[in-house]
């Protein structure tokens, strides 16, 4: 039944927390590059700013957790997992961290967002 | 040493999205009200639009989930848990399912800002 819920839920607007994590992520040349631990919501705002991906297995050494802006990823309903932009080599090049989190500060944000190419969209409050 | 991640990660703006799943929620009068099963998330905006509660005890049947809009929660660091500005009888007529979601879907949540007495604020698109 949570199966059939599931793949209901991913028809829609909205999906649940606990459905993102763990999710596959993939990139367009099709090469499965690790799954999503968990994503980083602002307390107040309730927006998702990152989703933290798991990569260990492309390292080859443990895990390592790679930021990546939200907005970066695409569901990909057909693959039921999320696609992102990336080639292997620019993930290897990515900020990571272990998996003991870093203070996501507006520092640490700013690092990840200057990586991607992409502006620092949040206000330094 | 994940405990006091968490404990540096709960001063700061961003909370990890597996650390709300299953952090209890309580009421102004102290009353612990139940805890967050998941939270509803927008997939292409990111945008956090509920917390679903679980507060099967207050009602003695099973478990009951009460999507909450997001806005209605308030973290408070001092009980490490969620406030949220309503009684328990507001509560026990409030809109729930079970454990079986329906679809979160425009209507639905109407439904569920109308009863809070709020404006839906999310375009019907």
């Amino acid at each position: 039944m949570v199966d059939t819920l599931i793949a209901s839920q991913e028809k829609h607007r909205l999906i649940a927390s606990d459905r993102v994590e763990g999710t596959k992520v993939y990139n367009r040349q099709g090469d499965k590059l690790g799954s999503i631990k968990n994503f980083m919501v602002g307390k107040v705002s309730g927006q998702a700013e990152y989703a933290v991906i798991e990569f260990g297995g492309i390292l080859g050494i443990g895990n390592d957790y790679y930021p990546i802006p939200w907005d970066m990823l695409t569901y990909d309903e057909d693959k039921g997992g999320y696609l992102v932009d990336l080639t292997k080599d620019q993930l290897e090049k990515a900020p990571r961290h272990s998996s003991a989190f870093p203070e996501y500060d507006h520092n640490y944000g700013r690092t990840v967002f200057d990586y991607y190419g992409m502006a620092y969209p949040y206000p330094f409050i």
